[in-house]
């Protein structure tokens, strides 16, 4: 062993010990003759300091360090003098007796500090430097802490680790597969998993009646900001159970997570709201409920949960009349806003990424209320429409009109940004939800025909079952699945359903999908196979563990959380990955490049 | 929830209670009046009792019941007039009221008992219904608690667990990679990683410096029995270490898997062994030393360890004149082996894939000695022969000649068959052991230079830097590596090493192994470069997760250990996987098959 002790685990009382510490440098100081080392590693920073007038040769050592040389140094603690309360070490210092360099170091091309100077790129492609810096390790410990968390908690109520296989066939519903070309079957290629689902569900079959994994998934997908093509997923399913035994078993979990790894009790049952409601008030499917500030409608078709009223209409407001939809939302002592800032939300608003036509806003005081719309509505009218989204005098209540599920989505990404610009979401305060009956299936113009919003394994709210059978389209878009997904502070980080195991309604799916017997033959034949040899009821989900833990670090951002990430081209500037292979590879795969060279 | 209690659940202080139950119809025996059901779930099986003339709804519903219907019941624990000592639930039954079908099954292919009716390849085909057995079942559970129990030790040890990445750059060195075309860099590939080699590594450079990982790796070799084209590793990793650590930390881990999951406690450190000294007594590096029959050398020629002795020259015996080596097994009492059984076994040295040339035998009795050389060895050449290897009265040596390593490893494949034999290989008695000093190289007669017999970041021993440096090539032959293997039963379970932090030595092993500077740039530049910037010293080990969970399981073979494994030709016959794939996503790849259709 090249230590006695970590950098991170002296203290007063081990003054007077002798003892062996290695590390790399961190920063030197020279002071009245004295050097001063700050030695790092994992666990922490020790001071090292050097009498140079004390010996010549270890006063020429110390001459030659540079930053990030790893050195091995013996010596006495002692008190410190000018003590550091900052840091768990910084009562004491380490006295050299000697000190042996066991690597030199070239000067790294950034600052290894929680602030680096150094440019987001380089950082990743010198990711192994990256690393060593406070933020990054904490992110990996945090990672480290929440895996291990979930699984302690998993086995602990009976849940098997069931590992499965990584190269396994090409299924073309869904998103598109990584393949691997097979040499010892030519021709032929692998897949890589998009998911564990099929096999859990035989595992499911098998009687394995609690499994989870912590499982690394594949997407080839063209990656929208902070998506990666490999990720990882806490993967859970159950059999015997419905919706309400898998809500309230994970919500365990959940709740064992912030209690273990972030010391945070989360009192009562986790809220739960309909994906209707989630859309009606929040104009998201993943609701950030940290704060109120609710869509109002002022004019709505009553369908899918909305209301029926209209307090807009009539009133030669045409951009109003023609709208299919009037929403607002009261953003609370907001009043103060300028002209300027009203006008700078209305350019936001309306960019691309939004789409909103405009803004109409209403002003609400002590001696009224102002709006942009003065001309066409009477002060009562206004005051009516501010009622709805109970504003109260000081507030700003914005109202935006258009298609309906459109306009309720700009409301609600309206509402997110004017959070963070009045301080409501706050990274260290958790609000979880399950958000639950989502639709089962969504019709695509192009290709004409349904395609599973989940998968084709989603099992029908039972109470549609008769809309499932009709022949109407419309009727069958109404379709509920019974489907849930776990939302923390607006961000989705589980979803999961109850599957079906009942093979006449897993053919109707098909059928409803479009897809010919052979078809889901070929796409499904083994599970559908299994299905017919005693497949008991079951449900589970899925949580992003990548984002899970961003989100317990109070980030938003995935990519500092996985050690070795890809950039949004998918590749890995550190390894250049991907990269040629040689053309004998090439030929062992059977596999010719139609690029031209 | 579908259930009350679990199949394994009820005891005889339930009797009385109300239960529902939900699983699998195992059995179904009709006595006398009654049925009899035996419910199976994952938990164990409860035995359901219906009185036929009771209602005769429920009887009807039972008719229609046959083996692996899914069923949940209902009704009343009590005492069972016929108890069954085997099952934990034997004591009670349960008095039917209720009994609802979930979901009928169809005739399954084999019998789901512990001893099946199907054939190996039947039992892949229906992989989930096999893993309804019970021995499967057993090793799932095993290597889930395996799991969980080496992270737990780990952690607790102050280990992270690090993901590292799946989508990796192919390094044509070792063996062959499976590779990934990618879509978004058109001609380019990732490859799955063989392990996390490099990347453990990087996070040394990274100060994690206690880094493990549970993790699937991938080999696209020809596949010999009992291989995997996809496998499970325990990676670990360690800074600021040398040998002994980690072998004392790894040692910690073993005994407390052996503490933890099968109850049994290894008292002392486990033996050590030099690689020399393996082949010398063993004839194998793996050597199984839960029973001695070491060999003995009657001829050798002092080289690497062994003895400078010669007992067999000079009796115009040419068989062993001209060999290079003889050596001797004792078995112990077999001295009864008829010459038809000695015969035999001069049949099975003989096997191509053992390659002797004959067997010489010696049979101790208490009136002397009889061999197969009696012409040309006295009683008492015979003699000193049988006591170099401590034979007595009742025992039978066994001898092999020619080229000396073949010969070591023939003697050494002897002896583990004849401990089988002898039933001295107990798959429940566990004999740990470390090996250590094995060749850093390997030459290869071929392509003309060296080979890593490890891989080439593995450190020579300290003592041996001169012959490392030397530019005789005998000299370099012999420099032994800084490594250690984990041996159980004579099985390989882990290997491992300190590895070159130091870049001028790492220079030198590409050197050694042929490797011009741009060629060691190519392929393994990242880690080249990472070492620039204060790599610590470090070490590590990786043990093959499938294996140890099989020989835990008292096992030889590792298919049964994982839940979904391939066959001898890399293909899962349950998926059918590998498969062909469309025509548009071979396009989006730009590749093209070379094989004629």
């Amino acid at each position: 062993m090249y230590r006695s002790h970590t950098c991170g685990q002296l203290r007063i009382g081990n003054a007077g010990e002798k003892v062996t510490l290695a590390g790399w440098v961190q920063r030197i100081r020279k002071m009245g003759g004295m050097s001063f080392i700050d030695l790092r590693d994992r666990y922490g920073i020790t001071q090292l300091v050097v009498d140079d007038s004390v010996s010549h040769e270890l006063n020429e050592t110390v001459e030659k360090l540079g930053r990030e040389y790893v050195v091995q140094v013996t010596g006495v603690v002692a008190e410190r003098s000018s003590k550091n309360s900052k840091i768990a070490t910084g009562d004491v210092e380490i006295k050299l007796d000697t000190l042996k360099v066991l690597n030199a170091s070239v000067t790294p091309p950034f600052t290894i500090e929680d602030e680096s100077d150094g440019g987001e790129e380089l950082r990743a492609k010198y990711r192994y430097l990256d690393l060593r810096r406070g933020p990054l390790k904490k992110a990996m410990e945090l990672r480290h802490r929440m895996g291990q968390e979930t699984r302690k908690y998993l086995d602990s109520i009976g849940f098997m680790e069931i590992e499965t296989p990584f190269l396994i066939k090409s299924t073309p519903e869904g998103a598109r597969d990584f393949v691997v070309p097979s040499r010892m079957n030519p021709g032929e290629f692998y897949a890589l998993p998009q998911s564990p689902q099929t096999f859990k569900q035989l595992l499911m079959v098998s009687g394995y009646d609690r499994y989870f994994q912590i499982v690394r998934c594949f997407r080839d997908e063209d990656l929208r900001a902070d998506r990666q093509p490999e990720f990882t997923q806490i993967d859970c399913e159950m059999a015997f159970v419905e919706r309400e035994d898998v809500l309230v078993t994970f919500e365990g979990m959940i709740k064992s997570l912030f209690r273990n790894v972030l010391g945070k009790e989360i009192e009562g049952s986790f809220p739960r709201m309909s994906y209707s409601d989630a859309m009606k008030f929040y104009g998201s499917d993943k609701p950030d409920i940290r704060f109120g500030m609710k869509i109002g409608e002022l004019k709505s078709d009553g369908r899918n949960g909305s209301d029926n009223i209209d307090l807009t209409s009539g009133k030669d407001f045409v951009v109003f009349d023609s709208a299919e939809y009037v929403g607002a939302i009261c953003v609370k002592g907001a009043a103060f806003y300028t002209r300027k800032q009203v006008d700078e939300l209305t350019e936001w608003v309306k960019r691309p990424q939004i789409g909103a036509k405009g803004l109409v806003y209403i002003r609400v005081a002590e001696d009224g209320v102002k709006s942009s719309v003065d001309k066409f509505y009477s002060a009562r009218e206004l005051e009516a429409m501010a009622n709805r989204v109970e504003a109260t005098a000081g507030d700003l209540v914005l109202i935006l009109a258009g298609d309906k599920k459109k306009t309720q989505e700009a409301l609600g990404t309206l509402r997110i940004e004017m959070g963070n610009r009045l301080g409501l979401r706050q990274s260290d305060n958790y609000a979880p939800l399950w958000v639950y009956d989502f639709p089962l299936l969504e019709w695509d113009q192009e290709t004409g025909r349904f395609y599973a919003m989940h998968h084709p394994f989603t099992a029908p709210k039972p109470e549609d079952m008769d809309k499932f059978y009709s022949n109407d389209r419309e009727q069958i878009a109404q379709v509920a699945a019974n489907a849930y997904d776990f939302v923390l502070n607006g961000t989705e980080i589980g979803g999961g359903s109850i599957r079906i195991h009942d093979s006449n309604i897993q053919k109707r799916m098909f059928e409803v999908l479009g897809f010919s017997a052979e078809e889901a033959e070929y796409k499904f034949g083994f599970i559908i196979n299994a299905f017919k040899y005693g497949a008991p009821p079951h449900g589970g989900i899925a949580f992003g563990f990548d984002r899970f833990c961003a989100l317990f670090g109070g980030q938003e951002t995935i990519r500092d959380y996985i050690a070795f990430p890809k950039n949004n081209a998918g590749r890995d500037v550190m390894l250049d990955a991907p990269g040629m292979i040689d053309d004998s590879q090439m030929e062992e795969l059977f596999l010719k490049s139609t690029l031209k060279k």
